[in-house]
């Protein structure tokens, strides 16, 4: 912590320009995330700066990767003094959007519906959650998580009325595209999509982000495959 | 349908080589859960082939791509044929490992385990689903999804005894890395994690695929915030 004075006094976020977007390559865009979430592990272990060296170890990157990516915001201090982690988090996160306030909406109240209404995730980046919607006349009604249940087909109304930014669509595969066609309607301009099938949404300004969890399991399973101890070679206890 | 006789004739399995893995590029192969997941849907359609330019327009990939891409495969016909859909879905599933018959066990019963235990996402893709193991006694000694909820501190041995090939990691954060060590011992081979963190396991042969499902969100907030109909122009109700 010695250097801690001297870090702090080379990014002063007032002495520092803010970061430009158009200086931010989409290829850092894209590591951006991963950065922000190895910074905010380092702020939760009380961590106030961190050499290239040793984010570079932590994150399995070189350093002179880290240096290249960090250098477009300002957040690089003379060598040997590392990065000011509260700075470069704060300054990843604002070009990340989270300190947009962005609002969201839940659609779809199943297990996995369930699992992303409980999570802190969303909270965590600044976005505020407002209502979850659900079929399921069972559950509408109910509150989950502080956040109401309110029928699915009154969600575009609603989403109209709140002005909502963002939902998580959880629903069946064959609800899905039905029901984004419904939001996008209703005003929310980003779908972050669980439901297992590529929705058919070309609207300007509209953007999704498909989960496709089934896609990172074949991806998994290829690299078993492919990987040195083979599971052929195991003898398995069925095969016997 | 007209020249279906003739597409079959095209690629007969027997009179055509297996694909060779090396002759499929990785950037191909990184392409392939994709291909599996819309062939799979175009079966469940009952559709028995597909020219280049229909999957091309429905997957939103240049038609040209798709034909490098499934060339590898000796899968593509002669121009205005297409595609032998149930051939093409079952060799790049070969190739994914769909037909390795992996076993699997699930670690963490919270909301996203649930979901993850009641999808049938692992045994469309051929996976057997063996266990489930759970810190929570409440939870031990039930039986969900048809698989029985197991003490969490008895997963070494059973996963050994049981020469598991995958698990799926869906619990706290703290809790993540010492299970998965615990499971690389008993012999797992395969973690599909869950936990928002990022496992330390540089073991041979030991495959990890981390879902972070917070990075996806922090890249739609991004692209949120840069696309053109930017939140702040709406003039949100609770800014009035």
């Amino acid at each position: 912590m010695e250097h801690i004075d001297k870090v702090k006094g080379i990014y002063p976020p007032s002495r520092r320009s803010a970061p430009q977007d158009r200086a931010v390559s989409t290829a850092v865009i894209r590591r951006l995330p991963r950065y922000h979430r190895y910074l905010g592990q380092l702020l939760r272990e009380g961590k106030a700066r961190i050499s290239s060296s040793e984010l570079s170890q932590r994150m399995c990157v070189t350093a002179s990767q880290i240096r290249q990516d960090l250098n477009c915001f300002g957040g690089f201090g003379q060598q040997g003094y590392g990065y000011h982690v509260q700075y470069l988090y704060d300054k990843i996160g604002e070009l990340l959007g989270v300190n947009e306030h962005y609002s969201a909406v839940f659609v779809g109240l199943g297990h996995l519906g369930h699992s992303l209404v409980s999570s802190a995730m969303l909270e965590r980046r600044g976005i505020r959650k407002l209502a979850i919607f659900e079929k399921d006349p069972a559950l509408v009604g109910q509150t989950v998580a502080g956040l109401p249940v309110l029928p699915a087909e009154e969600a575009e109304t609603w989403c109209r009325r709140h002005k909502v930014d963002l939902a998580v669509l959880a629903v069946p595969r064959e609800q899905a595209q039905p029901m984004a066609e419904m939001l996008a309607c209703a005003g929310v301009r980003g779908i972050w999509n669980f439901s297992d099938t590529e929705l058919d949404l070309h609207i300007d300004g509209m953007e999704i982000e498909n989960m496709h969890l089934s896609d990172a399991l074949l991806g998994l399973c290829y690299r078993l495959r492919t990987s040195k101890g083979q599971a052929s070679d195991k003898g398995r206890e069925e095969d016997k």
